[in-house]
């Protein structure tokens, strides 16, 4: 049985590997580490894990997750950069969901999160925990910067447009919508149900940080430098993200896209293109690791418009994240995420 | 006092003209009709308007409604041009809050709403019920082909841009999400809080039936044909309507569109510019007439972004109605409609 | 016009207070306080509010008060009673919207309340805030202390059958629910949408600050010590409270209990029993200042059940404090109210 | 494998056996039938299940199932009655969750389900399908009652009060709290988002189906006929029930009830005795199996109140039936169940 501590218990990616990692039959969860609830035992704050596991928060301190094999960072942004470098020289494998290793160029990253990063080095030797593009690293990694949230439903629904040069990449456009546990289990006002229930509204317009980010990952994707304009939104419901992205074709451009976002994705079991004339609904992948694609051109013009849905929490954080794992250890990629999607 | 007669009264926009013209003081809600409830109280189906109304519902017939002095038809589509021309023989003002009258291009109409045009000679009299465009005509109108709710957030929001030419209007996006009330108070599977509650989803997104609506209006503003990708969202809430609208900038413009769209909406009481850096919600105009708007060009690039909200029941339906017969009798034209947003 | 202040604007009930004054015509809107945001305009902090608020933030300190007829106390616990006093010398009114005059007994508040009274001898002087029971004694009050929500809910569902002495007060059972707006607009985990959405719970089951209140209200209505259970439950909305009453008919009692109802509230403007077999819903008064009731005898048995619905903003906050502010300056009780519940 | 068909498979209930079973590793979905989707692909009706189920919909005739170990029916009520003798007459396991076969007075069931039962004979053959009540006569049943939503929470909350005869059981109340869910998938105006979302509201207070049969039960356990008063509600959430029950103490009854509970369902896995002060939340058995209960005598009186809660389509449809169909078939009364709540 491997060893996982998960560093950052109590927030929401935290708890969501402890419910896929419960069910994971290669994995014993050996530590839980939260600063503000050290002693207390994780299922009392936590009543939906009650009897799938026995363990205690501890402090988020070295010594405690030196006989991990593998330690999850399910931390703000900032922590990861601080213990990566000590758990690796250990053998201990790092998988990190916070943003601290996934921008490649430092000075952009620093300007983004608004502090000074505390190891650039390990940056370079991180792999971007995105499967369906960098398999083969992950397998052979030791440190992933697990991708956003954002980023996969915007990546995961332009990539094959993008790898065969089909489209404008200069005036991509990501509009993109998100349930609240997106932004954390923080105490804000901004993030009460009374402000953020029945209704509707895009935030940081003007910039997201998953912006440099998705704008990093299609740019390694069309070898040059993209334009994107990404509108983030939040629902009022609590998991899930759509991506409505759109794209102009290129001159001349006259593939089968439902073909080729087929063939593309054949052999991802993860993501699910729809058969033409369906769109995707978040509530169909609830809970699951699961991205669900669909395309069209409406109207028969030169703009696409493709549909991505997935579970932030889930293929946007915590489910990912395991993928990532069972790639490291050579597990099949599947354990502990067969849950299917909660419908309804 | 005016006489009101309102065809259709159970649906979600008739209880929303109820409502509304319950607190107008210069008007009698003389007969509500419903083929399905004849002989019912009003406020026995909706008893949120007990003790604001008096009346039973009547079959929709002509003799019902002759005594009335304005006629409203918050019918499904294909009522009102059935019993318009009659109506309006006889001196009484229509109101159509349906579709029936919208579309100039009666051949287009037909395809769009799949029956044929009941009524073609009246849809050139018909004036559009967007009163921060047609504000004159309206005034001396029998007949209002009220707009509809996504064309009303999407018109108000493109609007300053498409007047002042500064975008390629060939390439316009309206990315819209709206609330499901928008899908009327029918029984339908697809409406059911199992089916659209905790979940978010594009539909109809090779074509709406407010795709021919909303390019009609900005062809006119921009004196060309328009190319517009229009892709509606459901949004997990009972009200409210969020555009997101993008644009490309013309090459040189150099406006200040934050001051543009200031002096353009300066005399428009329900048209409200918010100022800089601040995002619109819907739940800031849940309840009133009220257009809230947002101009950004994320990263100073080509690229414009117009956020632009309103309650699709009120500012999208049954508001701009009221504010419509406002103008054609010659009323104040807030009468009924100072209801403030029901915040939270 | 009369000046009214409003210490603590920025909560709900603030707002709240802020939307429906902004309609009440002999009230003018002269100071609003609030520590953390003094100096901000009102309709900054609440774009719903724009155009109908000219005013800023001001400390709540008495000097800024002191040229206001009425004030209001939209505040935590345990502000109100630190300046009522110096107010009331000024011969301003003073309605209190917290906890601070609920209870008589002062012993029994400060064990609740965890705090220290600072104002005893005014609690004999105020006047508890519900019309229905004492709207006389409001007529001529100058100290207000408000009815709470939940008890509003309660005392308004039991009082006919208390008045009356059909039921055995030593067992009443009051399982009331609520929307997530009564716990006010406070970061704190509980509250955000990720942990009240789409989820159901009992809180403070072993007992909650509002039960002494009802209590205390329903003793004095039986004229003898009652013995409640009280059991607040939270419900994935955001306004809206609905309590469902359960008590023991005594031996013999075949009153018709619905004429009971009808009577005892005839000339109640914002009490409305519904009719025979009609459910109220939390839809039906959201927004509106209104209490609806049903009563039912299950198979005949003798277990009594009242249905009663109010919005805990409106008729269990800021509604009833204009209601009383209305009686207390002689206006028309529904000045500022007649708004109407917003259905759908 | 054991082969199993689904008759009624495009309920809420059908989708959710389907979702369970798909992960049940004895057991293959043979048939799944539904009279108006024949044909259709299982998975173009539920995205969610893409890729775990490879069957189309066929018609719920004999023929089609006549070689299944084991039928549920996820059936409106009325359909399992005229089918039942059949199947079992071919020594087909039947698990019905609808209420054809849960009232044993016929007369009874005749006057709520307002027809007249088909099959009476195998009334008295059922069992009725409660594990943690009758988990023997489960074990060697061939027909199975599932037991209802409702009647699940209620029971399990009542049971240890009751067969220790701790309470006055002529008296007890039952204030529950249902998700739209449990409404099923039926176009219906009352179960619109926009009806139910955003409101709570009773309904059925005079009398609902699931009172005779959470009485029957109660009264086997008590042999005694009960009194109960039962009103259900509707939360604007999906999934879940709240049970808020209430009894009174008999007079001298001094137990540790905390301890008589989690003695009572020490070996129940799928009943869990939350610790003393800790308040059950429907989100935290989300899609689970579980039922979560708490026990409170507030301010030590004589009224206990007991909190239970199920998710209305698992422990209250679709994951009793797998729980009954282990028993039956004698598999680990686990298999398929093991899934954990989806949090948040």
């Amino acid at each position: 049985m491997i060893k996982v501590g998960i560093v950052g218990g109590t927030g929401y990616t935290g708890v969501e590997l402890l419910r896929i990692l419960a069910l994971h039959d290669e994995v014993e969860i050996a530590v839980v580490t939260s600063r503000s609830d050290v002693g207390m035992r994780v299922d009392a704050l936590y009543p939906s894990l009650r009897g799938c596991i026995d363990v205690c928060f501890s402090l988020p301190e070295f010594d405690n997750l030196a006989d991990c094999d593998v330690v999850f960072f399910a931390t703000p942004n900032g922590t990861a950069m601080l213990m990566a470098e000590k758990l690796l020289a250990r053998n201990i494998k790092v998988i990190d969901l916070s943003a601290d290793f996934r921008l490649k160029d430092i000075a952009e990253w620093e300007q983004w999160y608004g502090m000074s990063h505390a190891c650039p080095d390990l940056v370079k030797e991180a792999v971007y925990g995105l499967p369906e593009i960098h398999r083969e690293a992950i397998s052979g990694a030791n440190l992933i910067a697990c991708a956003g949230c954002y980023p996969t439903a915007t990546q995961l629904g332009f990539l094959p447009l993008i790898e065969q040069g089909l489209v404008d990449v200069k005036h991509l456009i990501a509009d993109v919508k998100s349930g609240v546990s997106g932004a954390g289990r923080k105490a804000a006002v901004s993030s009460l149900m009374s402000e953020t229930g029945e209704s509707f509204k895009a935030y940081a317009a003007t910039g997201h940080r998953h912006l440099p980010e998705i704008k990093q990952g299609l740019s390694q994707l069309a070898s040059e430098q993209v334009g994107l304009t990404f509108v983030p939104h939040l629902v009022p419901m609590i998991r899930g993200i759509h991506a409505t992205l759109y794209a102009t074709l290129n001159k001349g451009v006259a593939d089968d896209l439902q073909a080729l976002y087929e063939q593309r994705y054949a052999n991802e079991q993860y993501v699910d293109v729809l058969p033409l004339g369906v769109h995707p609904d978040t509530r169909n992948v609830k809970g699951s690791n699961r991205c669900q694609i669909a395309i069209v051109v409406p109207q028969g013009g030169d703009t696409v418009v493709v549909l991505s849905v997935i579970d932030n929490l889930v293929k946007g954080a915590a489910g990912q994240a395991v993928q990532c794992m069972n790639l490291m250890l050579g597990f099949n990629e599947n354990k502990g995420l067969q849950t299917m999607a909660l419908y309804p």
